[in-house]
């Protein structure tokens, strides 16, 4: 049953965005590439669906300033990009299920938790400063820092236990899990690979400033478009051969391609379920099995009209009291549908999934209704995304370094194996965890294995 | 390619000590049974070599006091049980490199030192007497205790620097990992399942109480004899498909057996890498991508004769200073030759591993050098064994939970999930991590799927 392909130069593992980017800038270059994606279709941990004859994103949506390779890649593609809407008072729902509203990114918290609050970012703000994104294993507080979860930092740091249960929430909101199960010194490394605290918690400013027109998703199917029929869905890879002058990569039917190099392009925990032969080096392989993908399932609810709008909101809500842990208007930039999308991070994500569809969904409208009144417990249209649940991705936003692992298992990060290359949004240290981090892996790994092609001597090279 | 394989009751994957004992059980209950091994030996974790005509482990080695079912299956099988050698004075190795002998296991560290040590444990001891090792993640502390690494824990409970890093040597020799790589929680449990820290530490009262003759590779290779052809090695297990009426489990060779249930008996990382249709739960999925091997290395080095015994030395070392966590006396019982093992484990192993195989030997021998004196560093032959590098195992000497782990994700330890059951000992809420925990795993699985079996109507079972 199982056949051989004709050789190409680069087969490239994963159709998400980083995937994609690779192949499209090993393609320019006149490189025969395949890529080999598992599911039936391309985009990775970005995903659309039709809402009411509008595209709407399950999954990662939002760009940023400092996020050039993306907003260059999307200008390139045709992709216009539109701001986050933000007018109007956002919400927060207490621990006691009260809701207030606020202004920008600061809730009303009562003064001394705001105050601690405040403190504990511009402390979490300087410790990141001192780390090394491409190293941050190295320098002299990286053991100290790695030896802590963001707990521990959080119990110590904090002096009020609204500023505590806060801090968790933020958490959830930008790691997808709680802060007993990341690394400080990872908190750290990748407040640093974005630019700053507020370049990853804000809107206006910060990484969820833009959204693009159809979605982030459409990027991606832009990307296949050009890459036409290199992209083979499907596919998904199960063991990678490597010898001394190529790669052989073998599909779940059987097929087997085979190419000079080979960019691995999926999330880490699914690189350490591809069979390597001969094995991967022990450090490569105990670290891909050390990074843990945070939990989250993202919610879409359709309206007639964003009718929160009217009612003097901004569609976004933080809560202290629901498994929801913020919501985000995500209309169409005409504003003629209402959109609103939630997430559930971490612990409550992984509750709620143990519920029935009829549960989450009521729990979920409930919700809404309790933020933005009865209309928004009857949407036109409602969408569930459980990223973990997804055989091809199993979590999301991002992986996250468990204490230990940066400094004990760090320096086999993003290092070739042979012909082994790697990428994925993981392996940036800039914007890691996010689309635009995936961007620039696929760019690197492509001129890596771009540079390493041409270092051959021509015998090496396919006939 | 692939054919199908008439049907068995049971496929057991894993022909380690769990999946041997499980099979061995349902065969004598006249249950058909197939173990599918990937490696072409059984015995997982447990691993013999021939040492001038005499068998020695390379893998897990020492049985002790309350593991009685590792007793009973010695027993059974006409394999007889002899106790560690202990005679003589042990050594430490300070962190300055100086030697210092003592005797029991409290070693000469300075007064200071080792009351903070002393304290330590009692806390330690203390705090898992607290656990409920079948549910972990229950209990009043157990947020609090899974929130922090046992570096963390380390940092606040020691006051002196001697303490601390005697707390990190311990952590090395009982986890195989750092201090900042587990949970507090998981420390405790640890200790729980074993009943106290000094049932984990102790060689007399303790774990390393007794040895194997003929090494507890022996047992496995005597309960594979009985088994015979029931086991089919180099058959590593790649894809099980679970349906209501029985699962189907597909090798690399492409073979599919099917069956009624499966147990799956192979570490937890590796269990992640097989491909499940449909896939397992998210929470199953989420728990065994988080649970991380340790890292060791271990040394076997043969002489004429046990030497050190003469000069008043037992065997036994700990070092702060070399690589090497700790040397046992593992002589044969008759003490014809002799035998010194080591173990360098956690971060020491990591860098060892990165250096060439004459490098390793050199430092090996000399630290044994440093020990025991010139004699020590001409063996007449000579073992090592990276359990990293072993892409069927993947570590050692069990899994550990990283923070967050048990009480994020506790609640899918151990659950079958249809038809697929689990063993091994990182199932086992007694001697969770050794032989014995493995046993009871083994047998906790073929109670439960008799149970199942029995359960099943008539119409259900195998024609």
């Amino acid at each position: 049953m199982s056949h051989h392909h004709p050789d190409v130069d680069v087969i490239v593992v994963g159709a998400g965005m980083a995937g994609l980017v690779c192949a499209e800038h090993l393609r320019r270059r006149g490189r025969q590439v395949v890529v080999l994606e598992a599911r039936d279709q391309v985009g990775g941990r970005t995903a659309g669906i039709e809402v009411d004859g509008e595209s709407v994103d399950l999954g990662g949506q939002f760009i940023g300033p400092g996020q050039d390779r993306m907003y260059a890649l999307a200008a390139e593609l045709g992709v216009t990009v539109f701001p986050t809407h933000t007018a109007g008072a956002n919400l927060l729902v207490t621990e006691t299920g009260r809701l207030s509203r606020f202004r920008g990114m600061v809730p009303k918290l009562g003064p001394l938790t705001l105050l601690d609050v405040a403190h504990a970012q511009l402390r979490l703000d300087r410790l990141a400063r001192t780390v090394d994104a491409e190293a941050p294993w190295r320098g002299p507080a990286a053991a100290a820092h790695d030896g802590q979860t963001l707990q521990t930092w959080i119990d110590r740091t904090l002096r009020t236990r609204g500023g505590r249960r806060f801090l968790a929430l933020a958490c959830r909101a930008i790691w997808a899990c709680e802060p007993s199960e990341l690394s400080l010194l990872h908190a750290l490394f990748y407040v640093k690979a974005a630019g700053s605290l507020a370049a990853v918690t804000d809107v206006e400013g910060g990484a969820q400033q833009d959204r693009l027109d159809g979605g982030a998703y459409g990027v991606a199917a832009r990307l296949a478009e050009r890459l036409g029929a290199a992209i083979r869905l499907n596919a998904p890879v199960r063991r990678i051969e490597r010898h001394d002058a190529g790669v052989a990569v073998s599909v779940e039917d059987g097929t087997t391609w085979r190419a000079r190099h080979v960019v691995v392009a999926v999330p880490p925990p699914l690189v350490a379920r591809i069979v390597f032969d001969p094995p991967l080096p022990a450090a490569h392989d105990t670290l891909l099995g050390r990074l843990q993908m945070g939990s989250v399932i993202k919610y879409v609810a359709g309206y007639p009209a964003p009718f929160w709008r009217q009612a003097g909101l901004s569609g976004t809500a933080l809560s202290l009291y629901d498994p929801i842990t913020m919501t985000v208007d995500s209309s169409p930039r005409s504003g003629r549908r209402g959109v609103l999308i939630a997430f559930v991070n971490g612990a409550p994500a992984r509750d709620l999934a143990t519920r029935s569809p009829e549960d989450r969904r009521a729990t979920f409208l409930d919700a809404l209704g309790r933020l933005f009144g009865p209309q928004a417990t009857t949407p036109v249209s409602f969408a569930e995304r459980n990223w973990n649940e997804e055989a091809f991705t199993r979590g999301a936003y991002s992986a996250v370094f468990p204490p230990g692992a940066w400094t004990q298992l760090g320096s086999a990060w993003r290092v070739p194996v042979g012909r082994i290359h790697w990428a994925g949004s993981e392996t940036s240290p800039r914007w890691y965890g996010y689309i635009d981090g995936a961007v620039r892996s696929g760019q690197a790994a492509a001129d890596a294995v771009t540079r390493a092609i041409d270092a051959e001597p021509e015998a090496g090279r396919r006939s």
